[in-house]
This record gives structure tokens, sequence and C-alpha cells, in this order.
């Protein structure tokens, strides 16, 4: 498709992508100074938002178009699961060259469109301009019923702790994309999981809504990261064993272990449920055996976080995940 | 002040220059996955955001780090003002080099912080990275008593056209930063205009709560484009007198006609009336007598815009806003 001759014309190619949703969850939408929202009675509104950028989050040459579409939204979306609420909408603000507003931007917005469907978040507004690299912001609203929220900060001494998916799976999927011939079958579905993170959303929702999670956080910068902000929030510390996390395949043992505790993109879910509520939990996702959830350790007094290695002696478990202003 | 050793000592950084405000607007700030909101019954959410460029949108030399912070939030807040609602709250997504994690960002948080306190809307959350250009988006949440917002779409032939301020102010502003010797007593007001808009919060709330506007929008980019805009969204025309606006002191004639009519960044208030509420405006707008407001034109059938010139003809308006994808 051409390039837009000005930005009514770009807003109005992206308006076209975007039919209103069925759902009507929006009273105006694009194309006016703002949109307008009305929340429902009885639900508290959930508000987030997140950078994606070209070279820190993505690779023009290497991350497909469509891919960037699609995960600009998931992980935004995926601090809304970690509250344990829904997504009902979302903003758009698009900064990209003028020579990319033509495929390209077809291919971005084909995949945020597809998130934005098998998601449930409709496109409300956003803002769109020109610079040299792609920089996209997304702004996520969302709902949870009133005073069900999952916080970080609700984790006790003795709570269980528990992950959901395989963390470290989307960082084996970039390793392979960096590689040639990621093509083969075992790296599919780590290259899926790096390319297309699916949210928790509806995992989040029943643990919320259940009452079963004391507290609760989105796997997005490292397992270690990610814990040890829920442990600061907390103020506990906290014991995992590696061990029994699920085992990434087709790497050695040690490269498995590091992308385990400290690889990012997963977009899982972490959090602690009270001893007392482990059989709850248990049959609640019986019936909920979609992804898997691993039991991997304890919250404990204190603020240190440690970890039970193969020997079966305890060792400091290092915050390793990604950090801008700390890593590199 | 020191650059932060990683991103959780630089987001401490910002929510200590964030007290909570005395009106509890949030019910969970920063330092959570997400922000939760309370909305009030018998309003509708207005969600709004809006990029501020390094190079785009300021430059690093010459605007002031405090300027770039109360600006990047005000011209945000200035879409909520359009619809005829209130800021409530506000997300931060910051992206910048380390370099400027200290004393930058220290100029940054304090013009952020006031325009916060003067716009009465309170930072929720955010997101930060690194990047090698500073690059802000704002996402502001506000609120407007259901149904009474003031749309684009509203305007009809016959319906008067009002604009607050002075148009082309701030444009005037940019010049005279350029210049040397900006500090001449004349640029001041212009100066000020430029560096720290003051969206037009009251007055969008009058209009929309007494019913005055039919139609409304916020002068970003120029009053020829946003008129244009306007007409577009209520599929009008419409002819103004570019004679009736205020005029802009120290410049020549020529100059001032040209910035009044396509200078961005004003951040005032274009809207029109129903000839039968002329009387009712103008005995509103007398007990608000802070800021001017002009009649400027009328809405036309049909879709042409048009100008009256200081010869008494009429003439095509043309578009010559300020447009990413078509400027330069």
């Amino acid at each position: 498709m051409k390039n837009p001759r000005d930005e009514n014309e770009l807003i109005r190619r992206i308006e076209r992508r975007f039919p209103a949703l069925k759902s009507k969850v929006l009273r105006l939408r694009l194309g006016d100074d703002a949109a307008l929202w009305p929340p429902r009675p009885g639900y508290e509104t959930i508000l987030t938002c997140d950078w994606f950028l070209e070279d820190s989050h993505f690779i023009r040459g290497e991350h497909p178009a469509d891919a960037v579409g699609w995960k600009c939204l998931a992980r935004a979306v995926s601090d809304v699961a970690a509250m344990g609420g829904e997504p009902r909408c979302f903003l758009l603000s698009l900064a990209l060259p003028v020579e990319l507003t033509g495929k390209w931007l077809d291919g971005f917005l084909r995949g945020l469109r597809r998130a934005a469907q098998a998601l449930r978040c409709e496109l409300a507004g956003g803002d769109t301009t020109r610079q040299e690299r792609v920089s996209i912001n997304i702004a996520v609203i969302g709902e949870v019923k009133r005073g069900r929220a999952v916080l970080r900060s609700g984790a006790r001494p003795g709570d269980l702790v528990f992950v959901s998916g395989i963390p470290g799976e989307a960082a084996l999927g970039l390793e392979l994309l960096k590689e040639a011939g990621s093509t083969q079958r075992r790296a599919r579905g780590a290259l899926q999981k790096h390319l297309y993170p699916e949210p928790r959303i509806p995992l989040g929702q029943l643990l919320a809504n259940e009452g079963l999670a004391s507290a609760m956080i989105d796997v997005s910068d490292g397992l270690s990261s990610d814990l040890a902000r829920l442990c600061e929030a907390s103020g506990v510390g906290a014991v995992i064993a590696p061990g029994a996390l699920p085992r990434l395949k087709g790497i050695s043992e040690a490269k498995a272990a590091q992308l385990a505790l400290n690889g990012g993109d997963d977009y899982e879910l972490l959090f602690t449920v009270k001893p007392q509520e482990r059989r709850h939990l248990k049959k609640s996702l019986r019936t909920f055996n979609k992804i898997p959830v691993s039991f991997i350790g304890e919250i404990t007094k204190g603020t240190k976080l440690r970890m039970v290695n193969a020997e079966g002696t305890t060792e400091e478990l290092l915050q390793s995940g990604w950090d801008p202003f700390r890593n590199r």
C-alpha cells in the first residue's frame, strides 16, 4: 500500500483497520480530541503503559512487523493480567519514519488488530508522528471488580510461590531468532513465545476473583528480577528451587537454568498463595488445564532472596534480569 | 543529583518527587504493575495521549528541562479541556539517555510536578527506559459529566465560531526563542506562552456544563488546520475573518496574520455556538474574564473553508498548520 499523503490520511487508514468491536466498549473512539469510555459500576479502573522501542525491544530487520504489532499490545495487557483484571481498551502512540507508513505499517496494524481481537481490547485513540526510528507506546485501560485487584505487596512469610508457563522460553526463542536455521521443530514453540506472547488474562482473573493469590506480578524482565520486586513491595524474602521449574529443552542444563531465572519477555504470572489455600488452588486449576503452573518455593522472613541449588545447598539468588539502566 | 544506579532507583526518585495529592484520586499509584483508579458515578472517562519528542517537539539545548516537563503534560491535558472535561491523573512514559538521569531529570520532574499541581492531574504510573534521545509520552485520564462532553462533530451551518486567547502567540514565542535577545519585555508573554502553555480547563468546563458549545477542539497544530478538522468531523464549511483575531504585537502585519492562522502550540479552544446562545455565552463569559474570547466567523453549508481578507473579498483558507507527515 502507498504511503499516506498527510497525518489525516494516516489516521483514517488506522481507523479502517480497526472497526468498532461488537462489545461497544467505547462511546467515542478515534477521530476526536479524546476517547470517551463509560466505566462499569462496581469495578475499578486499571491504568498501565509500556514502551516498545526499535533497537531496545525489537530489531526492525529481525522481527516481523506483525509480531511488533502483536507484542506491543500483549506486553502492556500483561500488566492488567497481573492485577487480576481484564483489558478494555488501549491508546496507540506511534512514531515512525515516513518510509515505513506503507507496507511495514500494514503488517504492524495486522498484528496489532489480531492481538486486539484475541485480548478483547479495543483501540480507543492515540497519537501519530514522524521519527527516524520506530517508537511505540501503548496505554491500556482495564477493569477489575472493586477490592479484588491482586497487588505486589500482599505476600507474607510462609506463602507458597508459583509461576505459570515455562520461564525462559521467550529468551530461548530470541536466541533461536538470532541463529540461522531457527525453523527446526524444537524451536517453533519458543520462537512463537518470543514473537507472539500471550498474557495470562483468564488465569489472573481466576486467581483474583477466587481470592487465591496474596500477591502477583508478571514476569517481564526475568524471574529473578520480578521475584525481587514482589518481595521488596511485600517486605519479605523468598527461597526458590530452580529445579522445580519446567526444563527448557534442546540446550545445555547450565544455559537452561540461566534463561529460566533471568530471561525476559515471558509475560507469565508469578504469584503467592497462603498454604491453607493450596488445595483450593489445585482444585481451581484442574478446571483450567490450559497452561502449566509450577510450585517453585516459599516466602520467608527478612529480605533475602535465595535458591536451593542442585547439591541441595542454598545460595543467594542474584537479580540478573533485564534493567535498561544497569545492563549492557 | 547523581545518576541512579538502576531502574528501581530511578523510579523511586520519580516517586519521591510526586507525593500523593490530598485529593486521593488514586487507590494505588506508582510501584505496582498498574495503577488503580475509582471512577466517579455519573461521569464518563476521557482517554487521550500525546507524544513529546526531542528534536520534533523540543530542542534539548534551547528548551529548559522544566519547560519540557510542564509542556508535555499541559499539551496532553489540553485534549481533555477540549472535551469540556477535567483531568484526573496521568501516566508518564519516559525514555532518556543515562547521562540525563541526573540534573536534567531533576529539572524535568520539577516542571512536570508544577504542571501536575496546577492542573490537578496526579501521576498514576508509567514506564521508564533508556534511549539516545529523549522521548516522552503522556496518557491523561479525565472525567466529564455523562452526556456533557463537547465533540468535534456538533457544528451546524449558522453556528458562530469563537476562539480563546491570542492565536499565534506561542509560535511568536518560538521565533523569539530562536533569536538572541529574547528577553525584551515585549517578548516575555509570548515566550511564556510557548514554554508554559495553560490548557483552558475552566473555560472548557463552562462551555460543556452550560451546554453552550455545539462543537469544540483545541488549537494545537494551528487555527487553519484545527478549524478544518472540526469542520470535517461536523460535515460543514466555515468562513472566518482573520481581522477579528487579536493582533500579535511587535511584528509585521503579514507575519502576524500568518502566525495567527498557522502557528501551532497555543492550546486555546476553538468552538462553535448556536446563534440563539450568543447572549447566554456573553453573560457567562462576563463572570469569567480571565482570558479573551473572540468571535471570528460562522459555520456554513458545504465543506469549503474561506476567509474574508482585508479588502473585504473572500478567498480559500489553506490548511497550513503543522503536519508531521506533510511539512518540512
